[in-house]
């Protein structure tokens, strides 16, 4: 079996996230480029950015369920998704698209079922599963948001990759106006409340719900780096295993 | 929970299966009307007619795995699922699209694995899930083509719903010039070598492979229907219950 990576590409690197579906292209491609370098055994999944978030914030899918909402935020997150597809594709990978509504089940929010298998044959025969944030089907409260930081915890707690990487658009967990460069279970307390919003409309809590989310993970004893993607070369050099930006520890 | 009816619409009604990617939007937009009209418990299948036949010929995934392959043939599926997901929603449904891609894994071209519990959860909150014959994952081969027919005999057997209804270009199973009203698994030998192919491309065994993945499913104990769905107002006549076309009888 390929040995396997799970690489996240925050919303707010391959969007505007303060203006409705505004996709960076010149990003996007740069990132299509870098990973296409890479080589195999990756998995991507990357953020809604403006294209999810304004839609889920419109229908509010915690207090009510909408069927216009469920299909309009879903293909929003697909047209992005279609860009990231693209541009991969014509940067030489071997990208798939895989959309959690079709394969996951949450329940009060939280993954409940999600067939993997398919995702694990795709990194096997060398190609690139490229899932993203969606709304998903929930048993609870009929349809929910499913982050990309859910789907990138989820993944790594079944699949115990060697590295879990997510690229946002700062350096790192910035506390007091320094990059921490690690964080444990213990710190989240500390540094909770003074932990900054992420710019624009986020449904998912920004850097204090992503830290929450790798906790957890950590908790699991898988560690994730939170890098800044938007610097070229930060994707090759953190999925190669340097250190940069923040490591969330987990348990030895 | 709902009760669940499962209704097919083959690639041969939606489109021009002797031109590339030729949608047949008149006869997609009369049965997503149809369809609107039938109310909720309903999933939909549809077949990938000129959309994903060509490609999946051209790629050969029982020959060779192609990572190009797989992403050709699933976007021009996608294509077709976008129109009738569409045409339903202007029509007053609730559809979701359900893309195979993403939540099956096959085993020799057969369903090894399918989450189906995101489509369940769809029909009970009164949307239609709509999915369609796509490429997946294959664990012998690679990838391999799962066709709608495969699809809704996989999910029949899991739901074992009242009324299983397979609309084609054809009144039915011809034998000889008649329609037959019922077939079963004892007259599949006297009959499967005179089944005439589909029209144009098909690379999932036309009627002959359609009533062998009915036969099997009627070993399970779930009788279907194939039927004309050219003829307007079919659809609802055989939702309701009603006799037509070839019953594909299953063991009582």
């Amino acid at each position: 079996m390929t040995e396997i990576k799970i690489l996240k590409i925050g919303g707010s690197v391959l969007t505007d996230k303060t203006r409705f579906e505004s996709a960076r292209m010149v990003e996007i491609e740069r990132i299509a480029s870098e990973i296409s370098k890479y080589g195999s055994g990756l998995i991507l999944v990357h953020g809604a950015g403006s294209f999810g978030h304004i839609h889920a914030k419109k229908y509010n899918f915690t207090e009510r369920f909408s069927a216009e909402g469920v299909l309009k935020t879903h293909r929003s997150v697909v047209r992005l998704n279609d860009l990231v597809v693209e541009s991969l594709r014509k940067a030489g990978s071997g990208p798939v698209p895989v959309h959690p509504l079709s394969c996951t089940l949450l329940r009060d929010g939280r993954i409940d079922l999600m067939q993997i298998e398919p995702v694990i044959e795709m990194v096997n025969r060398g190609l690139v599963p490229v899932l993203h944030g969606d709304v998903a089907m929930d048993r609870s409260k009929g349809a929910g948001i499913v982050s990309g930081d859910q789907l990138v915890s989820h993944l790594a707690r079944s699949l115990k990759p060697k590295i879990v990487a997510l690229g946002t658009a700062v350096d790192g967990v910035i506390f007091r106006g320094e990059v921490l460069s690690v964080v444990k279970r213990e710190d989240l307390f500390k540094i909770g409340s003074e932990l900054g919003a992420s710019a624009g409309v986020d449904v998912t809590g920004g850097m204090r719900g992503k830290l929450e989310e790798l906790l957890d993970l950590a908790d699991q004893g898988v560690s994730s780096t939170i890098f800044n993607a938007e610097k070229a070369g930060m994707i090759e050099r953190v999925l190669g295993g340097e250190r940069a930006g923040t490591l969330v520890e987990g348990k030895t």
